[in-house]
């Protein structure tokens, strides 16, 4: 398939709360990039993340496969350092090729789960 | 109606429950790509399912008729094969005349809902 | 201010639920087009809904003043006619000067409220 | 790294419930601009809101520092005036330098909270 999507992407909101109410690994409180990549090659993939009051946490490498997708979890990186819970952050993610980029978190508090999602800022 | 829209949209996001708590199909856990045409000629659509460990799926077929909207639930498809639960997936829209896709899913894991929406990513 | 905008916004979902639980007109469940105005000439906007199996109704005929926002609940307009419950439409939404449109929907059909919002589809 | 954004953009949707369930200032009713400012100049951000009925409020100034993520809460800015609550309005960003936008809201008004997000329309 023709690839689809641009190399550069940025998400401007992300907040891991360090508490969940749910039972198990799905309905635990998470925020996730999701990554398309449609095409023929490997995405090689860099994640930089942004703070408030300090300097940039990365680069986060991770590889989306040819045709394939990956729902990476930022609660789950953690080299060269893991996503700080209760704290504002942001992120830039960058492909050597053309991917597609979507925000979700899952929110679970409270008893009852909620659920955001955009996809995410593009730009070559 | 001018045409509105583009012929290539890509949702990096998709993942269907297997549970739900709402009574009816309203208010099951589901996962909707919403497709618009408001043009004059009926859109062929053309639906490809993109996974994290095996070659894509597809391709599923709808029409969309001219000046008509289609609310598709990814529940619902299942020629060639239904959409796996509990799997994090991602998908490609294509059409031969300009639409707009919106994605949307309720989900009604827990006694009270939760949904979650976004515009497409597009290109032609 | 310098115009911000389109004049042709698209919204592929739309859904207004006949039930809710929440008190009063704030929590009721409703469906919305946030429309942005921040030019120094009034934004005559004109709105078309489609649907699965009839033809398209409209246009519903509004005003946005200069330098306003107006936050049109659908579930408000009548005129040429209702927007039905309980079904699946779709809106574009054409404007002479440009504007900004987010849509947003409110449900509470269930005793919490859920929430979901977007940027819409603009094209020239 | 690269700047990535834009200069200008709208948030059609703004609306700060005065009411909260939630304990602490992490689950209050929130409205949230989340700013990214990647690049190695700090963004110089001004804020003007637009209502229904009145005139725009603003400008509201802020300063995103290089390679830093503002997460700005609308509850918070008061000069030259508070955001009123159980009120609609809408906003424009503007930067000196390329910043991405993204809009979100928690709503606690009732027990289980709600979340929506969207990446905000840009225009140079």
């Amino acid at each position: 398939m023709q690839p689809i999507g641009k190399t550069r992407w940025a998400i401007a909101e992300g907040y891991i709360p360090s508490e969940s109410t749910g039972g198990g690994r799905a309905l635990m409180s998470h925020e996730t990039a999701c990554l398309l990549n449609v095409g023929d090659a490997d995405a090689h993939v860099s994640i930089t993340l942004f703070f408030k009051d300090r300097e940039p946490a990365g680069p986060y490498q991770v590889t989306v496969g040819a045709r394939r997708t990956l729902h990476l979890r930022f609660n789950d990186i953690d080299d060269p350092e893991p996503v700080p819970r209760d704290t504002d952050y942001a992120s830039v993610i960058e492909s050597d090729v053309p991917v597609v980029v979507q925000h979700t978190r899952l929110d679970s508090r409270q008893s009852e789960l909620a659920l955001l999602t955009t996809i995410a800022y593009a730009q070559n």
